[in-house]
């Protein structure tokens, strides 16, 4: 029998493939699951067959996690704590959950992350495997024995293995979605990250003073184009990533909790999200009723927060995207931004559903709808509930 | 008898003061109330006279109006659609309370204001004066009749008032929590607000290259300290609104739900709250377990409803104060932030009562309080019952 | 041109016939909507002709009543303050919508009806009208001019038509969803509706010693058999509600909102809804996730407070049947209920998709999926939060 | 050193104080808390003694569960998916913080309680023990070991103690706020429980044809009398517990989620929960705004589910509580209550802040607020939003 394990390349997972093979002499398939990161399949593939796996499998996910996440984390508005687009949440499921398919296309008895016990990802490795891979054998050495990176090095140096001198001061997480660092700063909370922790974006001081505008389309909540040429999602958010980097765009840190119950301190740097949910949002006030906007926001919240938790596969998921995907019917229209050093402006938007646009309503002054009469009715019932309180409150 | 009148000194209630005279042969005093607009007591006083009332009174209400409502604006967080710091809906309501408080004290029968019959001003003016001063006549002419700019123009000047020629292009509101811009762009959707319409905040392009970094200081959610210097909180809000509009911060463009039910498009600059809502946001996630944010911000997003929408004096609203404050007993500490050509980013927080340093976690690497095969086990309950639904769902 | 009326024979809605055609020299189509009232189509087809109308339209609405309104209210457990089945508020929408239809098919150019300008009807009426017959004039005479029975007895007298002398204690609303009873006693707070004040159910000292049982079974959340036979939806109802009313079920009074302000106390016997929700709710407790649980309870409660108040056309609904209609694909199964002299007591239930009979939990005792050492790690780390909180609170 | 065994006297319990003894090698300090279960004080001495322990300490926390847990239940309305009054989560909580206490008290540097690994009980034990008595030991031999009572009976005979032979059907857990009743019919779904399961109440059958009227009198959201008579809480609930089982009131099945995920079933009689939460509510009606009792409401199901979870630490539950109080400050006034055969129906209720009787309102007719034009006019701008939402997309 075998052992699918969901493989990076870094330090712990490497480690595990002879590892693996040694204590429980089973052949290793290597899974690779890009969400976006930047990595070289040709370059994984051979370490993979170095360390001895007997076969590297690559898979490509971004349009599958593109489908079953982004896509609901930009209707639903979602940013944790409000600020962060939760970059790493939705990539470990859709990572697991490829790695179960290989497992099972492989026959696979077994499936093994490197996951320590202390961080997020082994919750949502572990959620997904239990469930979709149920009676499938879950290993994840680096946990159950408590394994330091001196461990895992000094293992693979034993065995002849190369490892890489560069000790990063930072743990990276690249994706489609966004980076997240984590280190040093990050394990305090009283000190900023320098700007050479961030991988990918510029500064907002070395952006270019020209600044630029930008347009997105949306169809039914999603984006669809930027500046009139039409995109495949997957595209069109590589794009705005790239140019939102050059524009100092979208880096923060970010203060959440562990889904242990840990506070835990984070930087990312995501542009891509923070135009594109800047954007959406400016586009549903112009065409959502005010209880639209109220409730997909109270319900949204509450989907980032299971995301964030591994509960992707609670069927309440389905419900609440239900949900988000009717109140999209008419979230159609165009949203005009401006990036200039790291400030995304929101220029204009237009929409055919507008309801600012309905031949009607004059802001500001009267409509053929009603006078000053109705308006004075209207205020004196209004408040009638208040009135009757304040009276039953202060009758004596 | 008289009539109050609440006074701004604007084109429609200088017309208030003649007009009422005349129509109802009462003596008008006029009320200005300062909830922090840039007004010279002295002028208003001499123009009150000029147009005949009988008294002018001036007070100002900027204490009360942090006491009773910006208070919460900061511990709710309050951002309307996320950006909008609901910079007039509190000041409306702190304006009647005072005009009705007036009115009982010079022994007035009747409450005038010059709200017209479209905005949200005459729902909030309306609400207040019904509940505090039941049995009070409500005189609004420039509603009740219809009146354009046109009428109430020439109706001054029919009686020898001079009439001041400028006319602007805008509309400005200024107070203590920002400064709204009402006009041109904002009666469509698509054009942003030219830089010479925002009144006292440099555009984020002519911002001071250095930028500043700044500390704030909080004692139970409420901020007691700029730097180091204790300040009263009115004191702290201008000051904090002067280094903002120094730095570009704070400038934007929101598109809401009039309480009428029409949507409405209106520019704002309010640097002050978007840098206290940041840090205080910031501290919040050291120091409040998961569900404190949650349900506080939940419950939040309710209490901005209701202000915006003049139903300040619902009881519910006593209710989610009280949960508010209970929440923050803990939110002491300061945050240090960098405002940057427009941008608020956050450099570091601490707390006393921080989650982050209890001398127990470690983020990223197991703790003293558990071990790998607690992890692995609480991964696997803490999955059951998404696991038991996916069973019951696909067992056949 | 001509006048679409409601007409419900009664008192008000006689008058406004011969009203309406002297003072608007219109004809007047008569249009009776039938949601579950015992009516007699003749005559009131008769009495129709009778008062000068051009032509009567009878409609039976009960199935679009149930598809469109019902059905979700089953679906949401919807009981205003934990008691009231909302009987009224559904039909009035529906029976507003028929009317314009009508109006529309007959070319009518006014919809009249014979609401108060006090209670909840008016309201859900004007709003469809205003929606659906964007155009037409609105004619609500007794609303507008205030009118009391005496007027309008005095005015059909006046014109030789008859007026029942029957002064009833009592005004009834009779539908598919229950019956409701105004008057007397609830114009107070302190006193029962007497036994003879219910219309069509026993009292519970009344109902025979026996009891039933009876099993309803359900399909994606809707009732589809009862006893074993299949039956539809509105036919289900009746029977439902015959039984129920023999043993006693669905008295009891409510204290609400009104949509104006007001607290209204109401009496209602609505068997039918309480037993059904009683079963639904009980076959939910097995298939449906905790969070699939809590959230539609959260919604559902907004979703009923939006049908009493006349906002059924506010796209958030559409949204949150949305969300209810996902929430409904396991809630297949049957629920076996006993009715005893006024109590609804649910016997037991079964699903195929049932999360107790997974064939993997036992109760009270262990399981294949954990051990005790599992159970305590979980214990551990699921508080841990709490312990933090805690520490951080107590430290010094 | 010694430790502090949470001791019920049932099979479990009794085990542990000769096993932790041996295992341990330390005194044992055996403690009892009443919450309400009829214990016979005398005998749990004398059999702790018997089985070895140094010291017995029995605990009267009635009080103390109703001031920091029942309070609120009544205060929020709780009942568990519509039905179950939450009759144990509570319980246990104050019994883990008393038994604490003594540990802290006769210097244990241990605590045992005799939970299996399977249900709720040890969840909400564990969550005190380490928030309370951080730095103890925590002992559970039943767990741990996972023992049956066949282990645990061998091991009492084997050391020559008697065991009682006495098999119940059911798992009984009696307390202030309810019976639960676990067993048999209850490891499933399909069955009720025979009326000899319920060892308390009377069946409705049974009950007395006359029934009984009983009024009870609030102040603050909180029951101070009965038929006009002050009592302390304590005592009035049990009064209200034995004539509410005499009249066959309380009996029920629900059906819940355990913290672990399962669902579970179980049987309770409860009279008192339901018949102050019945009379609770319908207070609330009378003198709460439509807001507060939506919040309210809302919040309350969220309490309810931590509260049953053991989640009572969290500092959210202080923050909801805050608001829980805050709503009750006009709660105050008297019910009528009539119960009759298993029936609760409310008769009547009063309040000197009611909301019904400000002397201003009259439901059914026009009031002195407003006129028919007044309603119209708010009929229309009420509307106005959904009005435009449809217009929008509905515009071509």
């Amino acid at each position: 029998m075998a052992i699918a394990l969901a493989f990076s390349g870094g330090l712990d997972t490497s480690f595990c493939v002879p590892y693996l093979r040694e204590k429980y002499d089973k052949d290793v398939f290597t899974v690779t699951v890009d969400t976006g990161a930047s990595l070289d399949q040709t370059i994984l593939s051979t370490l993979s067959r170095k360390l001895g796996a007997v076969k590297h499998v690559h898979i490509d996910a971004r349009e599958s996690l593109y489908e079953h996440y982004l896509k609901f984390l930009i209707i639903g508005n979602v940013l944790r704590g409000g600020v962060y687009p939760l970059c790493v949440g939705a990539e470990r499921v859709v990572q697991a959950r490829e790695v179960v398919r290989v497992a099972h296309e492989v026959g696979a008895d077994a499936i093994a992350h490197g996951s320590t016990g202390a961080g997020n990802d082994q919750v949502r490795f572990d959620s997904v495997v239990h469930l979709l891979a149920d009676g499938m054998q879950l290993i994840t050495p680096i946990r159950d024995e408590g394994l330091t990176r001196q461990d895992t090095t000094k293992f693979l140096l034993d065995r002849g293995f190369e490892v890489s001198e560069k000790t990063t001061s930072y743990s990276i997480n690249e994706g489609l979605w966004g980076t997240t660092i984590g280190g040093k700063e990050t394990l305090g909370t009283t000190e900023p990250l320098p700007d050479e922790a961030y991988p990918n974006t510029a500064s907002p001081k070395h952006a270019p003073e020209a600044g630029i505008d930008i347009t997105i389309q949306f169809k039914n909540g999603l984006p669809i184009a930027l500046d009139g040429e039409n995109l495949p999602p997957v595209e069109l958010i590589i794009r705005l990533a790239t140019i939102g980097a050059d524009h100092g765009i979208g880096r923060n840190i970010h203060i959440g909790d562990t889904i242990l119950g840990l506070k835990g301190r984070i930087g990312f740097e995501a542009p891509a999200p923070l135009i594109l949910i800047t954007a959406h949002r400016e586009l549903e006030k112009l065409v959502l009723s005010k209880w639209q906007r109220y409730q997909k926001d109270q319900l949204s919240d509450f989907y980032g927060m299971l995301v964030h938790e591994g509960q992707y596969y609670d069927p309440v998921m389905r419900d609440i995207e239900a949900l988000m995907i009717s109140s999209q019917e008419v979230v159609t229209g165009s949203v005009a931004i401006r990036l200039y050093k790291g400030n995304i402006n929101v220029l204009g938007a237009e929409s055919p559903y507008s309801m600012f646009d309905t031949g009607v309503a004059i802001y500001g002054e009267e409509s053929a709808l009603w006078n000053g009469r109705d308006a004075r009715s209207f205020c004196k019932l209004n408040g009638l509930q208040g009135y009757l309180a304040h009276k039953a409150r202060t009758k004596t």
